[in-house]
């Protein structure tokens, strides 16, 4: 307990501050995320307690793309240590890379489940339109990249706040490039991007289950890209990365039906990735001839 | 010319009546689709130009899901023969079908381009949202069976445009059923929905293609699914069954992404007809048992 601190890693999402809840881990490999207000707290801990246990979710699935729950846990609050506030436990998904690189994408054109209330569908909507979500079927929420060398770049909220497509394209090229520089040499794209075990190959196992599953519409979750700049150039070939949902306190119960706007986001961000790996690699080609 | 008559078999859009202006077909294998109002026309028109003679688009897509543009034509109008009104001119979709069957559905949760002007975001969206596009990714807007022994079964518009979930289902299991009785015995959800030629089939071929063109974004517009009791019947295996693409008016360029929305829409709708292919030949097996 006394080694509970905040996720140094951390990309999107509320930070812990004094007075402030945020999510705390314990470097042993567990994540405490705080439970929010407004029922959704509530409805994130009901997603987590009833996907762990579904007999319709395959356990691959599960353990590939999911953080593990480990039910809940009071804990006391930062402001005022008398006090305590209920937190679910999750694996760290950072666990194990010393210097992580992470990328927080929100899947989905629409991110308002259909049945919310009036003025959170107003709010989203406007908040979908006003970034890429419409248009490019997902955004970047958040951002960090950790070179081998040890550099960080964590480009600020306002300015993800204010990308366009374009923007999208050049965070998606920086996220696999050295810091220094001009950020933009893509040197990891092939390894982080690419191959088996590379995000490409993770988000399309992924999309295979949602071109089936009619559990779940994960309204307003993110995928997590991670990799570890010194792991993936030891491992080679997509070692070192890793994909992984989040976010899920808007999560409704399917009607029978596909989540199909998830799933045309990730399709999006499949393709708009793998451009990405291949005009590297057209670059790569023409400056080795 | 003078066999210009309106089409029998229309499902959804404008007809043409005295003093409307609606399609019509030359009974040879042309279609011609008047001009719309407020730039929709233009629009349409820009569409078909540019995309019957796109580099890239492959010719078997083209060939195979969309009608054939031939030009735009002046036609006199009905109400008033000394006037004229231009006319694209497609090929008639539903020729060499005696008796055919349409379902006209449109794909995506939204369809509303996203630059469009507010007031007519505003009236797709309410439309999206009452109806099934926003939970499904489809709705359906036309549907007409008419059966091997030439029954008809054409339900109104307002009984479509308060159709839920379930609602749909039950269509596009009366879209394959004999017409009389309780209109669902899926006698022909195998022969249509099914096999190499069958709708599941051409629908898959669409998507493949959808995953990775980055040309176009088709918002609003449909997918008819065409077949003839009889040419099924006789052809067997999904022979007499035609997927087609139509309604361009709100299509726009893209920016260099997939049309998550639509594709979206599209995987939605291939897993709900798969669904039903699979309880039918459920029902089938536990019958012959």
């Amino acid at each position: 307990m006394s080694d509970l601190r905040p996720p140094e890693h951390q990309v999107a999402g509320h930070r812990a501050a004094p007075n402030k809840l945020g999510p705390l881990v314990d470097g042993a490999g567990l994540f405490y995320k705080p439970l929010q207000a407004l029922d959704r707290g509530e409805q994130e801990l009901a997603f987590y307690t009833a996907f762990s246990v579904h007999p319709a979710v395959p356990p691959r699935i599960r353990d590939k793309f999911f953080p593990r729950f480990h039910g809940t846990r009071l804990l006391p609050t930062v402001a005022n240590p008398g006090e305590s506030h209920p937190h679910i436990v999750l694996d760290d998904l950072l666990e194990g890379f010393p210097s992580p690189s992470v990328t927080d994408i929100k899947i989905g054109a629409c991110t308002w489940p259909p049945r919310a209330p009036e003025p959170y569908v107003a709010k989203c909507l406007a908040k979908d339109r006003g970034s890429t979500s419409v248009l490019l079927g997902f955004r970047v929420s958040g951002i960090r990249v950790s070179d081998a060398g040890g550099a960080v770049w964590l480009p600020d909220r306002s300015e993800l706040k204010g990308t366009d497509i374009p923007g999208v394209r050049r965070m998606l090229g920086r996220y696999v490039s050295s810091v220094g520089g001009d950020g933009m040499d893509c040197a990891l794209a092939a390894a982080v991007y690419g191959g088996g075990g590379g995000v490409l190959a993770q988000l399309r196992e992924l999309k295979a289950w949602f071109e089936v599953q009619t559990l779940f519409h994960f309204y307003s979750a993110s995928v997590l890209l991670i990799y570890d700049a010194n792991a993936v150039t030891a491992a080679g070939g997509g070692g070192g990365v890793r994909v992984k949902l989040v976010d899920f306190a808007h999560v409704v119960e399917s009607e029978g039906v596909i989540d199909h706007n998830f799933l045309g986001g990730l399709c999006s961000l499949i393709k708009f990735i793998a451009d990405i790996v291949a005009e590297t690699s057209d670059m790569v080609s023409s400056g080795d001839s």
